[in-house]
């Protein structure tokens, strides 16, 4: 069965694109996929100079509390925004980082994927956010393929079509080698040690 | 006093770029003038082809609850948007709505600028959300209109920093030509009638 609601946390530095990363993610699964989703930035006296954060909750009913509790997915573009956005991680759920920035993980369950790499390999940084929405889309399977490339031709300027559309599957190519099945798992205590009341 | 929350709706079509002024909003608020924001979009099953909707809410203090509950302002950039989007507003707020596809209001209560015409005539029907941003945080007077500046720069691709920058300007003058209180008020009833307990 579907869980009910599925929880994302996108975190990186201003000029790395988390907020236009995740309305995309928000309008493929909105706009396209038919979900209900609710897309979130939150910002306080301490923003500036800061990193920024951006938060999803897809779900097929309608969603009730906006912001995320247990996070199923986080995204980290740099170390400070994987050290600050980290907590309410749920202990299986998917974490990708940028492993152009990010070199210290909090859980061997990660997946590290050199997005501003990969960028600047396709002749511009700043689509490091696209790569990284491709990425996440694969491996999170929340979504479809499809209805993140439109809502990626969508939202990026008629210009730069092409660049963002190679960005997004290279995205996806990374995201494919990767395997799923065998990152660590965290095993909860009952199941190490028994159950104390069975 | 200042009042707790400041609360405000941006609608429009997919290309009028409601989600991206509130965005700059937001930023303006948050990172720039030391506000808590949060700022959000909604999608249901129904999303496509429709309108969205964004939303923010501003305080000097934590937000408890992200969305809007009794609507200070309302930027609506067509008339289903209008129609769509004016529950919840609060009889004496701000209704800004663009008089280039706005024909019929729900309150005499209202300010209506010809955001995407004067956008046309900037050559660029695009910016109409950036003229509209301008607009509306010279009258809401919530966020510095520095800020707003600050968040539209860093938010737009630099090769058109020009011409938003012209954007935000023509908005800003727009709206000091508008007299707010000669706008007509909503009366509370009690205040036409007497307090009846009195």
């Amino acid at each position: 069965m579907e869980k009910d609601r599925y929880e994302m946390r996108f975190g990186g530095s201003g000029g790395q694109g988390v907020i236009t990363a995740a309305v995309i993610m928000a309008e493929a699964a909105g706009v396209y996929d038919g979900y209900h989703v609710c897309q979130t930035q939150s910002y306080g006296p301490q923003s500036r100079g800061g990193n920024s954060k951006a938060e999803l909750v897809i779900s097929r009913r309608e969603i009730d509390y906006p912001k995320v509790i247990k996070m199923d997915c986080l995204l980290a573009m740099n170390q400070a925004a994987l050290d600050d956005y980290f907590y309410d991680f749920e202990p299986n759920g998917l974490l990708v980082v940028d492993a152009t920035f990010v070199e210290q993980t909090p859980t061997s369950r990660t997946i590290s994927l050199p997005f501003t790499a990969m960028a600047r390999e396709l002749g511009k940084e700043l689509v490091a956010n696209i790569i990284a929405v491709g990425a996440v889309a694969r491996l999170c399977g929340k979504v479809s393929l499809e209805s993140v490339e439109k809502a990626v031709i969508a939202r990026v300027p008629a210009k730069f079509r092409e660049l963002n559309e190679q960005a997004l599957i290279a995205g996806i190519k990374a995201a494919e080698e990767v395997d799923l099945d065998r990152l660590p798992r965290s095993i909860p205590l009952e199941d190490v040690y028994g159950d104390p009341t069975g």
